[in-house]
Parts: C-alpha cells; structure tokens; sequence
C-alpha cells in the first residue's frame, strides 16, 4: 500500500499493539467508526497508543458499542530520540475558548497542559474529562504519534513551589523588561521548557512580582498589540517550533520521518 | 492622567480625529456604550480611525442609538514608519472558524484579510460585513491603530492572475520541497508579503502545480504534524511577527511607543 492510500482515520488506543494482534474498541470508538463515520467490517484505520508507534488495522468486528481491530502491520515506529516537547500553563478561559487552546496546543506539538488558577481567572473549573477528549481527538487528527497529558487545575501558588527542576518557564509579559520571545525561545533550544499564560485580565501585581522573583522564570515579549490569552498560548507555542523545535530542520514533508 | 488610568473602552470610528473636536456616534456604537457597558455622559473612551493615531474622547450626549463624543486629547500619534503588514490568504472555514481566523490574524498585524475560493473550499459564500465587524471588534481590542482591511472573496486563480508584483506568497506546503518557516520569513524581513492558507482538504494537485511555478510563490513547511487551517494561518502570522516583524525589538512593553 502506499504511503499516500493510507486511511485518514486515526484512532488512539490505549493497549499495547503489536503486528498481528487484536485489540478491543471501546464504546465510544466503535460508536465514532460505525455511526459517524459508516465504516465496517474490513475497512481500514491507523492504532496508536502513544508508545508503539502507529499500525494499520482492519475492522475485524463492528457492533453498536464494542468492536475489534486486527493490527496488519506498522506503518510508523516510535520516535526514541524526540527533544523534549514543551509544556503550557494556562488560566481557563470562558466561551469554549480554553477547548480551541487545547486543540491548537496539541496541533502545535505541547507536551503537558497545566491548567492553573491565578487571582483573577474567570473560569473556576474545569472540566478535564472534556479537555482530554479534546486532546486525544487533535492528537488523532494532527497525525502525533503521543497525546500529550492534561493534568489537573492547580493553583499558580502551588505550581509555582513544586516546579520541575530545570524547566524553564516562560511568561507571557504584559509590561516590564522582557526578551523578545524569538530571541529568548532560540537561546533555549533543546531544553525542557513551559509557557505560562494568565487570564483574561492578566496576572495582578504580587502574582507578577513573585513570577519576577523566581529563577527559572524568563519574561518574554509579545509586541505591541495586546494578545487575547488564547492568541498568546499558540503564538509561543508556534514560534517555539519555528525556532526552536521540530519546524526548523523540515522539509516541508508532512509526512513524518519514521513513517515505515 | 497616567497612561495606566486610560480607558480600557476603544472604539474605531470612521471620521476625522481632532483635539477639541466632536464626533457623532452611529447607532451600533451607541448601542454598544449604553446598553452593554452601561456607559453615560462624561464616561471615557479611546478612539481611532486608521488614520490620525488615537485620541481620549468623553461621552458627551448618549441615546438609544446615537450620541456625541468630545474629543479631549490626542493620546497616540499616527504611525508613519510602520514596515509593511504581512497579507493573509484563505480558504473561508466552517463552523466559525473563519471568524476565529479573522479575531487571530488581526491580533497578529495583519494589514489585509482576503478570502479565497478553491477547488476543495467547503464554504461557497463568506458573510463579509461579519467578517468586518469581527476585524473592527478585534482592532479595538488589541490596541491596534488601524482596522485591517477585508476584502471580498476571490477565485484562487484570479488572485494569482492579479497578484500585486513585489509581494512574496508563502504557501503553506503539505509535501514536497519548502523551507522551514523561520528561515523563510527571517529572509523576507522588511519586504511584503502575503501567507496563504488552503481550506481543510488542501489545495488540488493542479492547484499545487500552478502555484509553484509562479516566481512569487515561496513554499513554506510547518513541521510534522498536520495542521489545521485556522492553526496554519495564525501559527504563520505569529512566526512572522516574531522573526521578521514588530515582536523583534520589542522589550516586552505592550504599551505602544507611539503613546503620547
């Protein structure tokens, strides 16, 4: 089969996959493949599960709420040697809003969502079942061969004190000294990073002075135009690849590099 | 008054701006300020008209759909140095992404917004007078000092036909030979430029064919995953601002150097 006739459906499974074997749908999937997308017995769809790379599989069986697949063959091993991907802190966001950031963060390669609740965010929780769906969903689409985490809401207080050693974490400045991001974002290439950005009406002061105050945080610049939160997530995250991550060396091939 | 205390209200209207002058206020503005922010006579704006910076202007009369502004002072002079605004193309989106796009790409200096209609587009018609209304909104918000232009929907092969000469169009490319985006856009600081974005299923291979073998034409790769539209438009805009436009010098500071 050639590359180009592989099937656009893409499934996240969470087993272990491996040439030959099956492996069950569960409810949700076989409802997707059957009732949204009319598929059947014998047609065919890309497994992965976010360690085994991805396989062609065929539908073996097919009902209103349980299916199996049988795994043909690999057509994509997993990516050993990958840089680590980037993460982003963000407050929630009303109006669907925090849903599209998911989606677009993904697309743009995050590696850990963190949403985090600052003194002035308007969203008081979140629903995370949600926003995994949403996550895996993008993974599927945009062709990952992982799905990135979506932990837990935390406080910024609390994020702030158990930070990873060693990652830096970039904020989104709204005033003050600050990199330009392409600048401060390209001086850390190949580095565990994450990008923090905070509600609607911002940070308030103490949140910005303890911020200031920490070693691992960067402030970055975003020009002169004030950004809505969502646009400041992925713009970081876009000039983060461009500059720094998996952009740079492209061909301009979408099709990935460990495609078999 | 400290800059800090100006108004967070901005509004672009479409006459000219002058200290000392009134304005007239059309009937969605009045609406606008009296209905949805609860705003009256003496009450502070901001506003702008693409043309003579911006200026604090106080409510000086307010009905149900009209009303008077008095312009007190100007607060930012025009900008006469500005480099050139990056263009972007696309294929009109479903589902409000295409408004989405707008929002994004506004936030991002866009100077012109152009719809384009191709082989695969999924939307036949676009609502222009929204698609303005979205622009304004977006232009108020961010701060920008001029409303980008949205022109009307075009066929793809009438833009090409009368593309404006001098300006480069980076394609976002799916396959075949691009340069990476940064380095693309690092090298085109300074020039104009336009990013064009293809609807969901992307451009035909005819389509393809015919763009590359225009001078002006400039591939460009956006790395391995597969984007969606909307994400290609904005992730392009933002790349752009950070390697090659007005995110480069900044220090962070949102505030417009042209603050007076």
């Amino acid at each position: 089969m050639a590359a180009d006739a592989l099937p656009r459906t893409r499934l996240f499974i969470d087993q272990p996959l491996a040439a030959e074997g099956m492996v069950a749908l569960d409810g949700d999937r076989a409802h997707y493949l059957r009732a949204v997308l009319r598929q059947g017995p014998g047609d065919k769809v890309l497994a992965f599960n976010g360690r085994d790379g991805e396989y062609l599989a065929s539908i073996e069986t097919l009902a209103k709420s349980a299916g199996m697949l049988r795994l043909d063959r690999q057509t994509r091993t997993p990516v050993t040697d990958a840089p680590p991907s980037p993460w982003l802190v963000f407050a929630p966001l009303k109006g669907g809003r925090s849903e599209y950031v998911v989606e677009k963060a993904v697309e743009l390669g995050v590696g850990r969502l963190v949403p985090v609740y600052t003194r002035r965010s308007d969203v008081g929780r979140i629903n995370l079942d949600r926003l995994r769906a949403n996550a895996l969903e993008a993974a599927e689409q945009c062709e990952r061969l992982d799905a990135p985490d979506v932990v837990d809401g935390i406080d910024l207080q609390k994020l702030l004190t158990t930070w990873e050693p060693g990652r830096t974490l970039f904020v989104a400045a709204e005033s003050g000294d600050a990199q330009p991001l392409v600048t401060a974002v390209t001086a850390a290439a190949g580095k565990p990073v994450a990008f923090l950005v905070g509600p609607e009406g911002g940070f308030d002061r103490q949140e910005l002075d303890a911020l200031r105050r920490l070693p691992f945080v960067v402030s970055v610049g975003l020009g002169p135009r004030v950004l809505r939160a969502d646009t400041a997530a992925f713009s970081a995250l876009a000039v983060w690849q461009a500059a720094a991550g998996d952009w740079r060396c492209g061909d301009g091939d979408a099709r990935p590099p460990n495609r078999v």
